[in-house]
């Protein structure tokens, strides 16, 4: 409990910025291990541009690198975002004038996050970054933390709001009379509310989800964090008829970020998934981030909460603060940056899943025995089997799910399905979840 | 990263205590900040006792407090049990001899939180208690650590495993010809699984579950833990109809631990109450622990998990030796010890919520009429109203809910109802969940 004043830089004045400013100025006395934490420079890209929040008693530096390397504060805190330009070099330099960081900035950590890990531990310094998976719920510090005396078998959850908010608002859709493009249609209202981006691709295209779970991977494996090795596929292409016929069949279509580990390696993935409805996972709505941990000591772990928002995540980095106010010097994944265990991508072509398979074929005599027979010739084994009328359809859809089958197999059975003339379009493939 | 190893004093080697050193000797490297931890001295009852873990090799103490005085160990764990005694002594000698420690007594720390954290602080050392809340399942680091910037209104959660656990299968028994006391025939046989201790007073009186919330109302809060003034009702009480006559109305009886905070002060109760079914707390079945935190800037987190078991609980204990191994030093509660705010009870008696009444009553005309007549001259209002047919019964059950009422008003109402000729027992009483 030292009395020690924390001078802090604030790069990035957006809306994680600004809510950190106002969280200080409404708790002036912010010292969870005593001493103080007071806000001394910031830096953004505007200077004059009108804010909800006063920065003129505040050192201004129009490059965010001169406020890392500055003297006057103590801790530099990186909001600015983006994997690389500005926010790398500012952090970059920060750690090597010794200064402890604090960041919201996934990307930056899931794209760079073992040289800067290197950096920081090769200067003695805390790297955090709590506020970059799900905002301000601790999966970081979970992971890291509370699951250090065990083993981590796997990872999965919702860490896009984006994604779960559209994929909510869709299903509120089914029955109605609704516009030909769902997905379109509820990411265009999203946009409108403030929910999505106006450029929604790393959202919706499942990167941002990736880039958390590429950090999450990390935590939980003691390895280096590989985004280049994760497989992503976003939300784009998820119909609401697909919706529909996975509630029939008992699951919500959800955007599951998940990592596992094997004695082959690790597999990092985004993509819809079909999950079970009482599943918890399926019950977190709307904007809710949630994560499932499964450890083989603890067992299962479930924690759910807010992904973003002014509110959560300059709480969260407000956390990261109080933590380097502890003194606490850990490393910045589950071990030292040089002992990270190699990062061995698993083939996703060998992994092994239950999948849903939705077709669309004509409404004539037959179809059903082609389509089966090749699945079996395939090796691909039916565990449920749907077909529902549809007024004025151009033909009829059909929809299966399997038993566990190899990636592989199942992409080989649907390319030769996808060539019956009965088969109108390519088949849609979705997995479900193994949770 | 320092390189310094760790030398544990283990005192207690039941189930926790096992579960520790076959952790220990499992991951012999254990150091997730550089170092090294390795038990090097023992204490408990009986040093001959068959054990399925050598303790051979480690100098043996028959007093407790003689190792946690020892200069051979760094970090003292206390595994004992029980507020008082042996374990307390411990803690002490440890702490006075300016040692950090570990401890997984929830009644420790809830009946004599104060004075250890003013003794641990004085001397400069940490006192960690992860595996008091929740065995496996961060609720200590998340709210004292994760939640550190914000401000937390309430705190609801199940937090006793053996009382979940008995009461997910009584329901269980829902429609089947039970025994007559469901309670006392799930708890016989959740004793001879080992799921319930011989003498289950402290967790189905609800006591285990008191001092749990005492502890994280005190994080939450920045209070002293006051374990006196909770107010405590275990599940000795639920019958199987009300748990038909709940589910028939949308809820499930849980038994909730609660604190939260306003104006007035501090309430923390643990009592049986009515959680509607879509809501997560509901769906927590089994032995599992589940938590609801409510904060004003993060909003809502949720976090679910094992909350005992040796397993987890050593992994809980483990993490805490991880975080003392940082040189991390925060308070013992959320605030330094001679700052905490003084806590202050709120009467529950003005405490306002929806209330689940059962009467049994006379087969006879004007029952219902005196009943409902003699709650709205109490001013109390009824939400809902279930009467069902119940063959060879003494008399009939009718179950209503109110809505929001003082306590005082409720347990007035009820004492008049109690007296009406017609009301052939004190009615029941069950809270309805808040959240």
């Amino acid at each position: 409990m030292s009395g020690k004043n924390w001078r802090i830089g604030v790069a990035g004045l957006g809306t994680v910025g600004g809510g950190l400013l106002n969280f200080l100025s409404d708790r002036p006395g912010f010292a969870p291990a005593g001493g103080q934490a007071v806000v001394t420079g910031v830096s953004a890209r505007s200077r004059s541009r009108p804010r909800p929040f006063d920065i003129s008693n505040l050192a201004w530096f129009d490059d965010p690198v001169e406020l890392a390397k500055s003297p006057d504060n103590d801790i530099f805190v990186e909001l600015i975002g983006g994997s690389d330009g500005p926010a790398k070099a500012a952090v970059e330099a920060a750690l090597h004038a010794g200064k402890p960081v604090v960041t919201a900035n996934k990307a930056l950590i899931a794209e760079h996050g073992a040289e800067l890990a290197l950096l920081a531990e090769t200067k003695g310094v805390p790297l955090l970054y709590e506020a970059a998976v799900m905002g301000g719920t601790p999966a970081v510090k979970v992971v890291r933390e509370a699951m250090v005396g065990d083993d981590i078998r796997s990872i999965s959850g919702i860490l896009n709001g984006t994604c779960n908010y559209i994929l909510t608002e869709m299903e509120g859709m089914l029955g109605q009379q609704g516009p030909a493009d769902a997905f379109r249609a509820v990411l265009a209202e999203a946009q409108r509310l403030g929910y999505a981006e106006a450029d929604p691709t790393m959202d919706v295209g499942g990167f941002d989800a990736a880039h958390k779970i590429s950090i999450l991977a990390a935590l939980a494996f003691g390895c280096a964090p590989n985004y280049a090795a994760a497989e992503i596929e976003g939300i784009e292409q998820v119909a609401l008829l697909d919706i529909q016929l996975a509630k029939d069949l008992g699951y919500r279509i959800k955007l599951i970020a998940s990592a596992s580990r094997s004695d082959e390696g690790v597999l990092v993935r985004v993509h819809p998934t079909l999950v079970a409805l009482n599943h918890p996972l399926a019950q977190a709505g709307g904007a809710l981030n949630a994560l499932f941990i499964e450890g083989t000591r603890i067992g299962t772990i479930y924690l759910q909460g807010p992904g973003a928002g002014a509110g959560p995540t300059a709480a969260a980095v407000a956390a990261d603060i109080a933590d380097l106010m502890t003194g606490a010097v850990r490393p910045v994944f589950q071990k030292p940056a040089g002992q990270l265990n190699p990062f061995t991508p698993v083939d996703p072509a060998k992994s092994m899943g239950r999948a849903f398979l939705r077709f669309l074929v004509k409404d004539e005599p037959g179809v059903i025995a082609a389509v089966s027979e090749t699945l079996a010739e395939a090796g691909v084994s039916i565990e449920s089997f749907l077909q529902k009328p549809v007024e004025n359809a151009d033909g009829v859809p059909i929809v299966l799910t399997t038993h566990a089958v190899a990636e592989s197999v199942l992409t080989a059975a649907i390319d030769r399905i996808a060539n019956l003339p009965s088969v109108l379009e390519r088949p849609r493939l979705l997995r479900i979840a193994r949770i």
